[in-house]
């Protein structure tokens, strides 16, 4: 089990801007955000990995998202935003403790600059999306696989 | 209400590779995979965005995701994963139903080629990550304004 800085967060012995929380959740804002209102839901089960949550902080998780979203939305005023949810170090996991990104996306703005505010700064998620094609073969394959473990 | 593609893969009107199905979601194989196993899990309430999805039908789809997490690792080997879901187009939300990507990483593999094998194609998500700095009045002034809310 780790201790993390954002299980010294829910512990509250470092300062974090709250937004929610209940008995198995967190929301902070981030502290570097890549857009106005990018949020951190994070669980207080101290998990590594969303792979290695239980059943239950899973669920809590996944429900207490939409409620957090709709806030979000609606004080910022963005109409698009990503879910990130990170895991292991080549996904660009940084603090090893199940988190979830809220990133609204303003297509208008620019990278963030120093110096100027949030809310002039930051588009959101940036992202290539380069897809492949999945061969009949290796669905069948790879899909009884997986179906044999679920 | 819209009738998505998605909704009609629930319905067994378009096949698909399906690796999981419960009451509340369905996962599938995603055709043009960003990496092996790129994994679709799909809500069976047919909202569009992720505020707009029930308490119940949001605490389920957290529910069935380590557990879909962990036979895709199993099965694929990978060590990182990011779980991204995109709402509104300006996110890159192409379907307006509510789905969750589960995309394996393989920092060693290149951007996929046409012909060859998804096993041996595609790194996974490729993002980059510019973030700005929050300053304390920013912090203070929309965290008060999303916390009214929550």
């Amino acid at each position: 089990m780790t201790d993390s800085i954002f299980s010294k967060i829910i512990r509250g012995e470092i300062p974090a801007h709250k937004l929610y929380e209940d008995d198995f959740v967190i929301a902070i804002l981030d502290i570097n955000p890549l857009s106005e209102g990018h949020t951190l839901v994070i669980t207080k089960e101290p998990a590594e990995t969303l792979d290695q949550l239980s059943d239950d902080h899973a669920g809590a998780l996944g429900h207490a998202l939409p409620r957090i979203c709709r806030a979000i939305k609606k004080v910022t005023g963005c109409t698009s935003y990503n879910i990130l949810q990170n895991n292991g170090s080549a996904a660009g996991q940084e603090v090893p403790h199940v988190h979830v990104h809220v990133i609204p996306c303003y297509p208008g703005r620019g990278t963030p600059v120093a110096g100027k505010p949030d809310k002039d700064n930051g588009p959101g998620l940036e992202k290539q999306w380069h897809p492949g094609t999945l061969t009949q073969e290796e669905a069948l394959e790879l899909g009884k696989q997986i179906k044999r473990l679920l």
